[in-house]
């Protein structure tokens, strides 16, 4: 067993790689000076480029060769490791060393050319990275071959099993009754009041809440760091350092208090992993996917329900006395959850934040597969906008250049946010059979979810497979009616539709 | 030339393995979850070791050997780069890897044993880690060599070209002087009132000042983090991002000015290296006793000074209106420079601040030597303080368990305090041949003295020995006389001696 050894210290090795890479992107969100951000991207694409040319070694061919061999002599973890880094392996070692260099350099200082391009909404800006990123990804997936649709191996990365023809199907289901939905919710008589949530909350108090939001849900502070950044994000160092920001706007109360609840739901998911698993490379969410299943169980079903508000309000209300003091909490239920198809796809309601995620997969998908080009990108996304959401930017910031994904090529990864919701539907359907999640929520029983979710999907870590989760937890694969039942509930009822 | 191609490579994977491993640093002292400490501590000693391993590595060797047969063929940089990595390929290559790994862990876990001891006051917590790490620094230094005495291949990690010898025979010079000054001191009418920095100063105020003084001494904020952390320290992750922290007690105002002064020194040096040395290895400061003297001459020099008082109470006086209204600028200047034989180094005035150096250097040498035992450090640490100082601690965390430096084994480390000292002094001598210091102090023109520094020791980062330093600045070596001279003349003009 001389060989599993050496497969650990290689592993520890990347690790640790990959960890420093972690720690200069979380200093790079929060606090490194901005004259530093091109000695930086030099740093971190070297460190990049060291875990991959150990991912891609003859050693760790060797090690995988002779583990397999022997694989049912490996405990439960040992056997998942390898296939877990076979998978890997066989992803990335096709890519020439020098090449994936460059491009991770590219991706790092492709992230500030973004950040500018946006903050001067100046698409031309960008375009140049956004080129080359797009080209790199586009050679990297003939380097490492494809089914039936060269976007299938992104998708992969970031949801294994998942494909463009499942995405399609499932989006196509979602779009048949979503879109009369949102139709019926255009033209109803309800009016919903939310001009409250655009006063002015002063920051302190919207830490102060936030702050009391992720005690509430369980996040645990000991193990932890509750920061500040541009974009809210988490980040996970070791399961006993799992790090979330936010971002508070003043004019806003609702952005930070629903980006703090989600990203405490993905802290939540990697601070209960098993112990058996800490160190191993598995001890963390299992896809993208259903770490937004979590994150949005956290933000939608729970942050935006009648129970929570019921249970919390009254805090916020002490807290913004002068703001708050005529609102009732019914009022505030129903702005948390209005519905008004909208530019910005992370300012987006949970109905129609599907529809964003579809501009984004068509773009996706056609850009890789070499349909569309890049130059062409700000037309496209406008046409597409005004197509799903009835909407159009007037300026790119608002548009093609909101999100920051594309700038380090993270193409494949949007989907998993209408997955996420989709499997956050699935849960919570299979969770009501066992207890009323809404009294829970009434009766500020908040753990009881908390200790299901742990048990039945976060302690699992990388162990099981996306799938396996899903299917394990809810008996079936995944199902898209699941959401639209929810949906189709929840606002049928906020807007007197029945 | 493709071997300094190989060998600059090799450079530069080092380098983003340490620029990782200062990150790590950054990040537990500043922020980082105390319930992380462990894991961190084994990526710390993994991306370490690998930085070790490259330095140690054939190839480095193969490079060093290439290049040095035709060194007079590389320009000025390449030839001290080849000069400078073999001195450190020499240093470390004798020592095994795993032995250095085990070091490593160890090191970073034993620094945080020491803050929980020193919380505890609780030496015996610490004492098997310190066995440990004394044991290793021991066995490094046999397998490294030495010249005379073991402790003199530590001296010189830290000041290249110090010896037992010469501190020897420095010490006894500072000895001869210093004690009877302090004596007459002690003997002196003269009673200096400084209670009022004890009294409150609300933390946000003295953040206020601090941030001013920056701004005073020419700390470039744009390029750089100022932040809060047990202990001060400077951090440099690049010439662009050049780091430094402080601390604020609310009971005492000096603290926090001086050590802002302070670390804002080390930082001027490290932000105003030459452009051209930039991501060599050679961007930053020569060695730490000129570092030292740097953040001495900020803290001592100017910020201990009459002009600098006479220039900035105004400022410090406007904050703190209540508490400081009925001091002058001349007693705001003498509390600055109360003498007053104390146990804690870092609180130390200028007079005795040698003193506590003498005491740690001579455990050191005997330490290292053998001729002592860790066992008997707390009873000889308070012998020495009751000796030199004519004060006893009456626990550990003022006494022997009071800094971090031998928790993670950087012996040799200490005499760096007392040479800057030394070294600034020396500078000073020579700046006011060219120009009035005292009078540039009261003008408020530092960028005259900044400019002198800059261009006189800063900008040449580890292109010069701090030896040649001294020689080319001051025209002659090392020497006590103008820290003797410098403190005779400051105290006896305090103390009314003369």
């Amino acid at each position: 067993m001389d060989k599993l050894k050496e497969f650990k210290e290689l592993i520890e090795k990347m690790n640790s790689f990959n960890k420093a890479v972690s720690l200069f992107h979380w200093d790079m969100a929060t606090e490194a000076p901005k004259k530093s951000v091109a000695d930086k991207a030099d740093v971190i694409g070297m460190l990049d480029t060291e875990a991959f040319n150990i991912l891609t070694s003859d050693k760790m061919k060797e090690c995988l060769e002779t583990l397999e061999k022997t694989i049912e002599d490996l405990n439960e973890v040992d056997a998942k490791l390898v296939e877990f880094y076979r998978k890997e392996y066989d992803k990335n070692a096709k890519i020439p060393e020098d090449e994936y260099k460059e491009f991770s350099i590219l991706a790092a200082k492709s992230t500030a050319v973004w950040e500018e391009a946006k903050g001067k909404s100046n698409f031309d800006l960008y375009k140049p990275y956004l080129e080359k990123i797009v080209e790199y990804k586009k050679k990297f997936v003939n380097y490492r071959g494809y089914e039936k649709h060269p976007y299938n191996t992104l998708l992969d990365d970031f949801e294994p099993g998942m494909t463009v023809e499942k995405l399609d199907k499932f989006f196509d289901t979602l779009k048949k009754d979503i879109v009369p939905l949102l139709n019926n919710i255009n033209q109803s008589n309800k009016i919903i009041n939310d001009k409250f949530v655009r006063f002015i909350y002063p920051k302190e108090g919207q830490k102060e809440f936030s702050d009391y939001l992720l005690g509430k849900i369980g996040y645990d502070k000991e193990r932890g760091i509750i920061k500040e950044s541009e974009h809210p994000f988490t980040l996970e160092l070791s399961t006993n350092d799992v790090r979330i920001t936010t971002h508070y706007y003043e004019n806003y109360l609702l952005s930070a208090v629903y980006s703090t609840i989600h990203e405490g739901g993905h802290a939540i998911y990697e601070q209960n992993i098993d112990e058996n698993l800490i160190g191993t490379t598995l001890d963390t969410g299992t896809s993208m996917g259903i770490h937004e299943s979590q994150s949005r169980f956290y933000e939608n079903v729970i942050g935006r329900s009648l129970g929570f508000w019921k249970v919390n309000f009254h805090k916020l209300q002490k807290i913004f006395k002068e703001q708050l003091q005529d609102v009732t909490v019914e009022q505030m239920y129903e702005a948390a959850n209005i519905v008004k198809p909208s530019l910005i796809r992370i300012e987006a309601d949970e109905l129609t934040y599907a529809l964003h995620i579809m501009v984004r997969y068509e773009i996706e998908k056609q850009l890789i597969n070499g349909d569309i080009e890049v130059k062409d990108l700000p037309t496209i996304w406008n046409k597409l906008m005004s197509n799903y959401l009835g909407v159009i930017p007037t300026n790119d910031a608002e548009g093609v250049l909101q999100d920051i994904h594309w700038s380090d090529g993270s193409f494949g990864y949007f989907p998993s946010y209408a997955l996420g919701n989709a499997y956050a539907a699935q849960f919570l359907a299979t969770m009501n059979k066992e207890f009323d999640v809404d009294k829970c929520m009434e009766n500020d029983e908040l753990d009881t979810i908390k200790n299901w979710l742990n048990d039945k999907i976060h302690k699992y870590g990388r162990l099981l497979e996306p799938n396996e989760i899903i299917k394990n937890v809810t008996g079936e694969e995944l199902n898209a009616k699941y959401l639209v039942e929810y949906l189709k509930q929840k606002y049928e009822n906020i807007y007197n539709l029945n």
